[in-house]
């Protein structure tokens, strides 16, 4: 254990001091990769349903502002336009995942810095600087918590998204570690979600809130507002509240030296991420030309994790769909993909869907690694089709090249976008070489 | 135990269906003063440097709206306005508990009323209406979590107070059962506050958040975006996460009879309610003459959650006093009062007072009723003065009366407005008899 006050404190001096120069290269590319990720998938859901209705919602009551709405014209307040850019990023469950503490960094991270960014006047390596701060500190704290804070049932992506969109923001305006503490106590204290909503709207909710939530942090800390000293550490702080399991050392150690940022993956599928080995065995089932009328009956040989995440036997809609991993084989059977157009309502309600899926079981067991599975297809000649994934597309192991991001990029931006999607993508993965955020923010407008 | 989905159903239900008619006219009283008491509190506050310091945050982005600030010119959006009045109902400590759950409910509950009563043009009926609502939902869900849930170390004013909020806010909106339901998902992933932040200014921030995120989640709710159907005793819900002994029966037993509402107690001292009695004591020493030169020591015999919740014993803030019973003490008998004035950073920091206090000792004995304590004060003559307290004022057995909370408004408001204190305390302590909040709205700003 590190001594009481040690914690919240080196995180607040490492987010007020890290500088561009002081990020390694291939931590650069990491964060470049992280937020042309979720540019793009917010764009791509900016006219999402849950979109929609959040912007509705918040226009109708005239809350406009000056901070951009990526892919749309509208303009809100500072904290709203990060809700609503959390929100599309990770509404289709397509975003990244930090593997060891299932968070999802960029969804409540990249808008905070976004917004505060566009507010400044500031550059893209600002903006990448500030990702670095926010995935860091988020990743850490959520090392620190380990398992049993997911476990219990706290969504990793509100509590420690909120860490992190308060510290990148506070990056961006500047604030000296004392005041940067005084934002992390602010943070810490809002930090929230629960797994309960997975499936739902709220879900996506959470990232947004965070990212609001920590600009908001961040713009009270610079106005003076102050918190306590160990708001994570603390006898009654986060820490203590929110896991049964705490390894404080683990928040800080090597900071600044070793990078999570590094280790964030990027989804291949649009669904929970467990599901992500069983949908590459029934894409290369595809590929092996198993006709899906030929299937009696599959089993899927998974780590327990998957059912307690993905167990939605019979999902009633598009969002409950991404947390069904019997929905997630038929479609990666039937369709050889599991982007967003997989997850439907209407996908979810389709009629050979639903056939495929009641024919799957999960068989549980602890020994197969999480971004692993084996499926057995019993065929109608009494035949079995055997496939064993070790490493899922997009695992550490597997990570997704930069062609393959691009490619997906422009799956979910070209839609929108159409023509201007080549721009626009050329700007989400080059933050780096752009003195300001005009350009991408106008090529994220439909013309 | 009820049935897994009752509690959030049957609690958005009464919600919605709540209606004047309904309320007896105990409760109704109850409500009166409940508002009457913050909305004094908050005019009282409206210059306070936790105030100002937030204000200047949010004003200086130009975050204008069309909401009014109590006791101030400024407008805000619908969101930040609940934000800072929470804040400023809060930041003496001086409100009111519902002693069961610790829980202060007014802070939280009364801005998300005002916003929404002010944004659609509805009366003072209607605004107490809503309190009730959402007095009732936070009380209630306080009491199924029990004493485990603030004894973690969670603000039950910052937890329950978004429950509170968003369903007031809801009332408002005339959401109907089911998006209730969602306003309340909305609501119960975003609860949050830490006991830790108690002592700084972030702890006043909870219910200000708390008010906003509500206001926030009934206007999304109103807008169709959804959240799942048991988001308090779900599995991963609320309850599970924030308590380890949950009574659900308790949250729904005889709503719509029986009335939290009713048991609601408002501060005669703006400092944690459990020194309340050692302050009592104080000020009987002070009425029987004793000189403080003449003190060698003070003990004094409390529950023990004096000092679990008021342990701090060198207070280097006005802030910090306010969680100190040695500084309690030091100003009941110095003063023979315990208002905002004797919790300044100047008080705190006053040579007498604190010579005083580090002659205070807390003896704890779990025998004592937390509404009572024994004071021994030894004198240089080797005598000893003793009092022994009952049931503190303001207590459930000795409650404030109608006069009495006059007299408060009247101590706090005068300073800020003047001649027009009378006026603004009739409205205040009137809601029920205005047409709409123009008037109390008006008369809460210095002229």
């Amino acid at each position: 254990m590190t001594d009481a006050r040690a914690v919240t404190e080196e995180l607040a001096r490492f987010a007020s001091e890290l500088s561009w120069d002081d990020i390694p290269g291939t931590t650069r590319a990491a964060a470049r990769r992280t937020a042309g990720n979720v540019l793009g998938l917010a764009v791509g859901a900016s006219r999402h349903d849950a979109v929609e209705r959040a912007l509705r919602s918040l226009t109708g009551l005239g809350l406009h502002g000056s901070s951009s709405v990526l892919g749309r014209s509208e303009r809100l307040a500072v904290t709203w336009a990060p809700l609503v850019n959390g929100l599309a990023m990770h509404v289709e469950d397509f975003d990244d995942t930090h593997l060891r503490t299932v968070l999802h960094p960029g969804a409540p991270v990249v808008p905070a810095a976004l917004a505060v960014a566009e507010l400044r006047g500031l550059s893209g390596q600002d903006v990448l600087t500030a990702v670095v701060v926010g995935v860091e500190v988020a990743s850490r704290v959520g090392n620190g918590l380990g398992t049993p804070h997911f476990d219990r049932g706290w969504h990793v992506t509100g509590t420690m998204g909120h860490l992190g969109a308060a510290l990148a923001a506070g990056r961006l305006l500047g604030l000296d570690p004392e005041r940067m503490r005084h934002a992390l106590a602010l943070a810490a204290t809002q930090a929230a979600g629960h797994t309960e909503q997975l499936g739902s709207m709220t879900k996506s909710l959470h990232p947004g809130k965070a990212a609001a939530d920590g600009v908001e942090a961040a713009l009270l800390a610079a106005g003076g507002f102050t918190g306590p000293d160990g708001a994570i550490e603390g006898r009654r702080g986060l820490a203590a509240l929110m896991s049964p399991s705490v390894d404080l050392d683990a928040v800080v150690r090597d900071l600044g030296s070793t990078w999570e940022t590094d280790d964030n993956a990027f989804k291949p599928y649009s669904c929970g991420i467990v599901s992500h080995p069983v949908i590459d065995a029934a894409v290369v089932l595809r590929e092996r030309g198993i006709d899906p009328a030929r299937i009696r009956s599959v089993e899927a040989v998974v780590h327990p994790v998957v059912l307690d995440v993905m167990g939605v036997q019979e999902p009633e809609s598009g969002l409950r769909s991404k947390f069904s991993v019997y929905h997630c084989f038929a479609i990666g059977l039937l369709d050889g993909a599991a982007g967003p157009a997989q997850y439907t309502d209407e996908r979810a309600a389709d009629p050979q869907v639903v056939e495929l899926r009641r024919k799957v079981t999960a068989t549980l067991d602890p020994s197969v690694a999480k971004d692993a599975c084996t499926v057995r297809a019993l065929l109608d000649d009494g035949t079995t089709e055997e496939v064993v994934v070790e490493h899922a597309t997009g695992s550490t192991a597997r990570p997704m090249s930069d062609d393959q991001l691009r490619a997906k990029l422009d799956l979910v931006v070209r839609p929108v976008l159409g023509d201007g999607t080549d721009r626009f993508a050329d700007l989400a993965f080059g933050l780096d070489q752009q003195e300001s955020l005009d350009g991408l923010l106008a090529a994220s407008r439909p013309s």
